[in-house]
């Protein structure tokens, strides 16, 4: 590939900020040493750790900013503070003026959103934008979303969060032809609820050529890798979300206390404990870092707050490989001809009526 | 306890019956050989294991049932058929006439709700039934509801769903004043769903002498045991039961998995198997069998379909403590003094505003 790719990064963001995300982007940048960055956070902050880390100096542009958004600040307040002047607005906006192909942030996830929808704008084919997560599945990994960017999706919406999903597997699983499956419930006389049923059907009836309708999955069935791509609305994503990773702390912890309990237990840990690092890494979090936004204008990755150098790392690579797969674009494209198609579906059969009509 | 319980088993539930059933109900004998059984089923299919469970048989009425609601029926479909005649209305149809004191069925979710709803009736103070599940967490376990009874819930249902849960909770965990959350995210703009938030206040105002209201969790929080019991509405929380069930079940296959991978990692596990089998217990989603269904005139058990006799057991000893606590009782006395109290409240206000308006 000869185009450059550049990320803007949000130094400031995250519970550690510059410390996470330089050396983040110093182990990227030995992958990739073609990567350009534009770094915004404060300079006291950020120069010490540049003066670390050559290669990120020698890759970056950096601008200082004055305003750091909190993780605590609620999103309306980030941007009355925060618009135009923090490092995460700043580094939003050189994704919108052109000078970044994305950016990556490990701050507060309401701000970020926020400011990303009020800067970048949504993209004219959306209607409103999803987060998109990695899930590990025993079969490698499928993509959920919408892990709660809004609450309440229509069918429409639903709809395009599967077309958005597609072009996401595509980009970061490299499948062709991704399997959606439509999150439900197996318990309720009347299954599921109504939105979800007619988002089915019209996924069923646009047969889109980049995507197989595989039907509803359960949430027994996400870790199973049933499907590629798994979309529901963003309450109940976001919750499956949390509650998978705090499964997954929950039996980490309960393996790390067998560990310790006898002595012959912690021997035998200790032998097999290359494959079971194998399993933690399996586990852990980090690799599944944060969260994609998907129909905006721009690509904007949202990393972990509490992540290391290594997630952040990872975060950076999902938007690498989101820029080099042009999947904004495409997403638009694909709506947006599945758009023209119906409407012209829609104008064949209004022309047939009237030709009916013509003829009794 | 001098009184005597009596379950009420359908024999024919779950995708093994009888050969389940009748192994589960024994082994609960043989801690409590106070215990009745009422059974219901075919015959030909239950004769023979009772041949074999000479202890089931003694403390058992068996009565030979013709219908069979089938896993795949759909609610409608168990209804039509087996209203009257199948095991699992009969096995329901023994606590409403009084002569068991709770019904445990492996069979059909839905149409065990169905026909529990159409033979039993909603408790006269709850809107809308739900069922509740245990959850194993790092300090022990909690309750969740609802578990995908009800789609949709209001203010006013998980107000209910709260105290009935609190009930549960004091009488399957013992906990005197259960401290109770409400599951909702942290990314949306404006946090959460507007019924959490009124939910949230009614528990807050309500002052509850028996729960300790908490505020609100998040996914990741439940398996911690941050709470007692988490209140959710129906949809979510079934996603969220069948996901943290989901990866359990693929950490699991990822643990068989590395240690069969070298023989170093075998030895090792072997060592350390003890613990490691206690681990498992922990993952074990047996333990933490079915579901209860609350907010009905009577006590009915949902055991999973795939269970095993231990599994079934568990759920039968559910039920048995539910029975010994009156629970249901306790449930619809508590929800009447709170609307007493609160109506007798708001006559107050209402004499007061009079008052002040006759004054001025």
């Amino acid at each position: 590939m000869a185009a450059t790719i550049t990320a803007s990064l949000d130094v400031m963001g995250g519970d550690k900020g510059a410390e996470v995300v330089i050396p983040g982007a110093d182990l990227v940048l030995a992958r990739r040493p073609d990567l350009r960055l534009r770094l915004f956070g404060d300079e006291s902050a950020v120069v010490p750790w540049l003066a670390r880390y050559p290669r990120v100096r020698d890759a970056a542009r950096f601008e200082h900013t004055d305003v750091t958004v909190q993780m605590t600040d609620k999103p309306s307040q980030a941007l009355r503070r925060g618009r135009w002047r923090s490092s995460m607005w700043r580094a939003i906006d050189a994704v919108k003026s052109g000078s970044a192909d994305f950016v990556v942030s490990a701050g507060n996830t309401g701000a970020l959103m926020a400011m990303a929808k009020f800067c970048l704008h949504g993209a004219a084919e959306i209607h409103r934008p999803a987060i998109a997560a990695l899930w590990p599945t025993v079969r490698g990994e499928s993509i959920m979303l919408d892990c709660g960017a809004t609450i309440g999706a229509d069918a429409e919406s639903l709809f395009e969060y599967a077309v958005m999903g597609a072009a996401l597997a595509r980009a970061l699983l490299g499948i062709e032809r991704p399997r959606i499956g439509l999150l439900n419930i197996g318990v309720e006389e009347v299954k599921g609820l109504e939105q979800i049923r007619i988002a089915g059907q019209l996924l069923k009836e646009a047969d889109l050529p980049y995507l197989t309708y595989a039907g509803f999955v359960e949430g027994d069935d996400i870790g199973q890798g049933v499907v590629d791509v798994v979309v529901t609305e963003g309450f109940a994503g976001n919750i499956a979300l949390k509650t998978a990773e705090g499964t997954a702390r929950q039996i980490a912890s309960y393996l790390r206390e067998a560990a310790n309990r006898t002595p012959l237990a912690r021997f035998g840990l200790l032998l097999a404990r290359e494959t079971l690092s194998g399993l933690m890494a399996k586990i852990d979090t980090r690799r599944v870092n944060g969260g994609v936004f998907l129909g905006l204008n721009g690509i904007v990755i949202k990393s972990h707050g509490g992540t290391d150098a290594e997630g952040f790392a990872a975060a950076i690579e999902v938007g690498y490989s989101m820029a080099l797969s042009g999947v904004v674009a495409k997403i638009n494209e694909d709506l947006s001809a599945y758009r023209l198609a119906r409407s012209e579906a829609d104008d064949g059969k209004i022309a047939k009526t009237g030709v009916k009509t013509g003829v009794m």
